[in-house]
């Protein structure tokens, strides 16, 4: 097949995002499910909670009884018993009387509402009540939480500690989630060594598998370093066959070199079914970006220089990730924050800038970004940075005092 | 020692997590750093890059050469070499010549600049420059990123995949940093069963146990869930005693029921050296909070309550475990964000309120919070939750319009 230098804007190359089906299901416990994303609506095969319980010490009721009462002039009920905590009332509650109960315990039949301890005393067999409540009051009704047949997670949610609350208390202890990508990190480059080897003249130390496998991890997915691949085509090739038969993803950075960046395109064009979805993107830094799709896995050609490649990771790589685990909207990229620019940020029309910044807060709790500059070739920036700053591609840069957006690292 | 109610403000709360000191020191691999925080300052003990690098591919040249070059009147050099990947040059660079060199390739001594070869054509063995550079240009310069003896990072830094690309160029591949903290979870109340056990009536399933590990696992800690004990103080005591052995902080949930609460209490109390630093918080949920220090290990009485056990771990729990694994500052908390509230939201004064809230984006980008409303009893409206919404003690409530802090959960 052939290929042609396909110049896209960012937003194309995350709508193309679409064209990869999530992932597999697997089932994990509920130790496990934080922050996986669930395969499948769970619903609720019971009531939650699975009887009405009390919010409060005090005294189960029926609450028309006690409307009227005040300090001074007290209602008074019969105390027919205490409904110990863990245990079905015996007894069914009638008009006039009260029953004392701990806070989740189950209301007996007949009441529907709680006096707080503090508001009523008991006199022998008998309760004063010195306050009225309303029905409803101080209980939690059955199915009031989750009500049976209830949704209590849809697929493509996030998990988080609430919802395994939810799901324990309704007793799903095995969870169908999407299952994590796998990806390979290859790094290209005559010049590269691993970073524990001595470092001879000319050469450097292999930083890209290791901030992007990093970067991988954080994004919920596993990471396989591959290791250096020499600046050959044959290399490459082979590599990146066996990469995609264990993995979803493959990163291939380096290759900032014209010679490199067309090893890595051939490549990818020998791959069987190979899409080319991008070659080049309307972003800085993240111009020589290449994806590619064949069958259901990606394969990402990204700029050599590391802080580059993270953006490029960030902005791009990292949406991919979350969507083949079954992420979708808001949970595909960072946080976001607004903040205002601290200096005159340029920018040129027709593409987008994402600026490292480091974010200050001032009295009143407003953030205000500043620009980190350096060379993308340099990592300290991007190291010391809290967060990237993004002026769109219609703009053509941001004022001091002016609003951005900024994702946070 | 004898206890007094002693009820404190979320910030005296917050300020006695001082008294612990972070965990100790362990060392990783560069492929499992990614989130945990340095131990130490790290320096490096080389330039970084250890030699001056082209960021193009293009000829290494001695800058002041080209001034005046330009279109039609291009300045002509000796080319006296090409620098190959990863190699160092063999040759010294003198005035008047050129050397072809690729991206990241090593600078000969003597050149202090790269033409782009867009800039460029050679003749035979000369080269046509048709651009000036500047000294620099197109060149990042030994040390530029780190010079030899500079800080990589210094210890409570959170360490991130920009930080891990620097330490492996700097070759550092074991990398100091403070233990995570192991996190004991005990559940309390005759009225619980785990999960996956038949559900008697008068019973419920402990969600508790299961939250509050996620929660855990989210804030970097490990979680061992004790298992649920009866509200008898002996049996609380017991399992505090065990899960104190092994564990760093233990956190008691249930004890809604001032007896239960009690319990917790002197379960606590007759800890040797136990120093109680609240039992009773100005916040809204968590008022029954309860937080003591026995050694540098931490034993925290949580609401019975689900939704008001997480808000209290979101607010005081997690900023300890961040603290005792090196964290400092803006790390130690949830990330926030400053959105308007779509309601008016009515609190106390002399109380804090952390309120549920959805967010919304509008057309401009600016975020609006709109509060979940549900009793602290049920725990969908935490599960639905996108953040916590902040109203500090002196505030008597906030208007709809208005604008609030918001931590993202």
């Amino acid at each position: 097949m052939e290929f042609f230098f396909q110049v896209k804007k960012v937003e194309e190359v995350l709508s193309a995002i679409e064209k990869f089906s999530p992932l597999g299901k697997e089932n994990v416990d509920l130790t496990s499910a934080q922050g996986r994303f669930c395969a499948e609506d769970l619903i609720s095969q019971e009531d939650l909670p699975p009887f009405s319980r009390s919010t409060m010490d005090g005294y189960a009721v029926y609450a028309r009884d006690t409307f009227g009462a005040r300090e001074g002039e007290p209602v008074v009920l019969r105390l027919v018993g205490e409904i110990p905590m863990g245990v079905e009332p015996t007894f069914t509650l009638s008009s006039g009387e009260a029953a004392k109960i701990a806070t989740g315990g189950m209301l007996p039949e007949g009441a529907d509402a709680v006096v707080m301890l503090e508001y009523a005393e008991e006199i022998g067999e008998l309760v004063e009540i010195r306050r009225p409540v309303a029905p409803g009051e101080n209980v939690i009704t059955k199915g009031e939480d989750i009500p049976k047949g209830g949704l209590i997670l849809a697929a493509h949610t996030r998990i988080t500690p609430g919802h395994i609350g939810l799901l324990a208390s309704a007793g799903i202890t095995s969870i169908p989630v999407f299952k994590r990508p796998k990806v390979a990190i290859i790094s290209t480059g005559d010049e590269l060594v691993p970073p524990e080897a001595p470092l001879e003249p000319g050469k450097i130390r292999d930083a890209n598998s290791f901030s992007l496998c990093a970067a991988v991890q954080e994004a919920g997915g596993t990471a396989h370093i591959m290791g250096i691949v020499p600046d050959q085509e044959e290399a490459l090739y082979s590599t990146l066959e066996k990469a995609l038969m264990e993995n979803d993803v493959v990163l291939i950075s380096g290759g900032s070199s014209v010679g490199t960046r067309d090893y890595t395109l051939r490549c990818i064009s020998r791959l069987p079914d190979a899409e080319l979805i991008c070659h080049g993107v309307a972003v800085k830094p993240g111009k020589p970006t290449i994806l590619a799709r064949t069958g259901n896995k990606a394969v990402f050609g990204l700029p050599g220089q590391v802080t580059s490649a993270l953006v490029v990771f960030y902005i791009m790589v990292r949406p991919l990730l979350l969507h083949l685990q079954g992420a979708c909207g808001k949970d595909l990229f960072l946080p976001k924050v607004r903040a205002k620019a601290l200096r005159n940020i340029a920018s040129a029309q027709g593409r987008e800038d994402y600026i490292r910044v480091k974010l200050q807060e001032d009295k009143e709790g407003k953030l205000w970004a500043e620009p980190i500059f350096g060379r993308s070739g340099i990592l300290s920036p991007m190291a010391q940075a809290d967060g990237l700053l993004h002026i769109p591609s219609e703009s053509e840069g941001i004022y001091e005092g002016e609003e951005a957006e900024i994702f946070l690292l």
